[in-house]
């Protein structure tokens, strides 16, 4: 066994996105204890960081020391009791594990099923609420991962509330790559991830609870089923005042890379950082068009950060995404579901969201596509 | 907000431990896909080294992708369904938690209380066993973080399998300072963590699942309340032959480093790192008593990487470890629980456990308290 020295890729899937040399700089930087003062005033910042970006004054937003599934359990294990009735809009992959997280919890998901690759239906959402005046929340995913459609959080969070459900929303995606007020939208609970439009490393999730959300937190009638995620434990260590509660070892290194990814994504502008994902999406848009790549996603429902296309007929899926990554270095991704095969998702998540990247990945494809 | 810059402690605290510049060097190297084949292949020697130095031929032996709590959370989560009775031994903190984790799954705990600061009594299991003839589980802790006492997980381990329970073994601060033997103990489950005696960053767990409890895991009646911690979903991702299925996005830096880390204590050799964890200690326990500072644990069942001390009469615990960290850029941890302001925890772990140390720490604390 010896010293592990990973290619120079370009990463252009679904995530994890390109890590700015800046955020893996911060990881190199060494550790200091996680009770450390200084550690501790910078968890502050951390915060502060992640509130801007999220546009929101919620205090109760922080990172969790794992995945984005596990922020997508931190918000679930907190909120949903059994027997709660939640409502579940499924239009990708990240929806049904949605479902997956309320059944084992033992709450009672009610799908609401949208095609995959479309936004999800307001009126259908309206139609399961009438239907269903038990549910307490609603759930469904900002930016699918798994096809690049993106919905409307903020009718959906209205009508939500306007039958008394609160609000779950998997930011992932779109944190940082597109338009995402919480406050505004009035979303009541919302996690996201740091590999995708934060040029981050992969391993950290990101919440925030508003005052709805904490409400259901504080009146629960059962005790939270995990202590790693019990959000009542984390925050008497994130939101400790002089003194904090040791809850578990941070990853500090991580938090390191965080703190600069907040820093470079607060140095550009959060509004910057969603005009350059669009600007770039439009490049790489004109190019793929030109070459009668066409796209899954109608226009008006398309990420400009996860571009799926339909993998041109004629062609082998595996063999093309391998000559890309052996011979160009460069990764896209496959499709998932009943789209494995058919689709290719291209990624433009934060730091891979730049001009050279667009022109390789065009220059690529187009060399092997003539063959 | 600026970038962060930290300052650089000598950790000797409970942990983290200093981090060894090539694993944090390895962690700066260039992202790549979690489901690029290079990656995979990292993965597969990530899988071998650490069934090297947990001294098994489990298969399933890998890395949860979160902190040592999480794989706790990981085992307990897998293996307790509601209404097992689950014996738990508890000497410290962290046998605490391991009863959080059983009564938030509907487990019963029934518990076999020791003073803090002594090993486990043998009796007490074996008395707990015959009086509960129903229980299926024993856990405990091989090293008790927030004592520095070491139990005897073989004659442990041998009990419990003598009344049909399988056994779940903390070894967060054992693995790599201390010896331990997976298979030749019988340990069913076991969980550990990267920050201690690995000298690698705070972020990642280790967890070891032998046949009993594979067999535990196959035979449940209920599913995995945690969708991220399930482990028949991860084994997917982790023991896939040719193609691995999707689970989460593995943090693929912190896996350099956790590589890195394995790199290095096989070039030193397992048993070679547990000689320089004794040796080490030695010198520091003589430096020690020679300033008449005493040992909280009898000499038997102290853990060389983790020396709880008696605070001298008449100093002041937070002041002088707040001393050490300002002018000598030294960490220690204070005591926990009952002990609070009466022990220092110093540890001598992974990268941490070296001379130049031990002489720093003396040096220091001789100067502060002459004062």
């Amino acid at each position: 066994m010896q010293s592990f020295n990973p290619p120079v890729r370009t990463l252009m899937g679904s995530g994890p996105s390109d890590v700015h040399p800046r955020i893996l700089s911060a990881m190199a930087k060494p550790t200091i204890g996680h009770l450390d003062p200084i550690f501790i005033a910078m968890m502050d910042e951390i915060k502060e960081g992640l509130k801007t970006i999220f546009k929101t004054d919620n205090k109760l937003t922080m990172p969790i020391s794992a995945p984005g599934s596990a922020g997508m359990e931190a918000c679930f294990t907190n909120l949903v009791e059994p027997n709660d009735k939640v409502i579940i809009c499924i239009n990708g992959v990240f929806g049904m594990r949605m479902k997956e997280n309320v059944t084992r919890l033992g709450g009672k998901a009610i799908i609401v099923k949208d095609n995959w690759g479309e936004a999800i239906s307001t009126d259908k959402l309206e139609h399961a609420l009438k239907n269903n005046p038990n549910a307490n929340i609603v759930a469904f995913v900002h930016a699918e991962t798994s096809t690049g459609a993106q919905s409307d959080v903020k009718t959906l969070c209205k009508l939500a509330h306007q039958y008394d459900c609160i609000t779950i929303v998997d930011a992932v995606t779109s944190l940082g790559g597109t338009e995402l007020y919480v406050d505004e939208w009035e979303i009541d609970a919302i996690y996201s991830g740091t590999q995708k439009c934060l040029s981050a490393m992969p391993g950290i999730s990101l919440i925030s609870f508003g005052k709805r959300a904490i409400q259901k937190l504080n009146t629960r009638k059962t005790s939270v089923n995990s202590w790693f995620l019990d959000l009542n434990l984390i925050m008497n260590y994130w939101n400790g005042d002089s003194k904090r509660t040791y809850h578990h070892t941070a990853p500090v290194n991580m938090l390191y890379g965080l703190h600069e990814s907040l820093v470079m994504i607060l140095e550009e502008g959060i509004e910057n950082s969603w005009v350059r994902h669009k600007k770039n999406h439009e490049l790489l848009k004109n190019g793929l068009e030109a070459m009668n790549i066409n796209f899954l996603v109608n226009k008006k429902d398309r990420l400009p950060q996860l571009n799926s296309v339909l993998i041109p007929k004629g062609f082998d899926d595996e063999k093309i995404r391998s000559i890309l990554l052996n011979d160009y270095n460069l990764e896209i991704s496959a499709g998932l579901g009943a789209y494995t095969g058919k689709i290719w998702r291209i990624g433009l998540m934060g730091y891979s969201s730049r001009k050279e990247n667009i022109v390789l990945c065009l220059s690529a494809l187009k060399e092997i596509l003539r063959k």
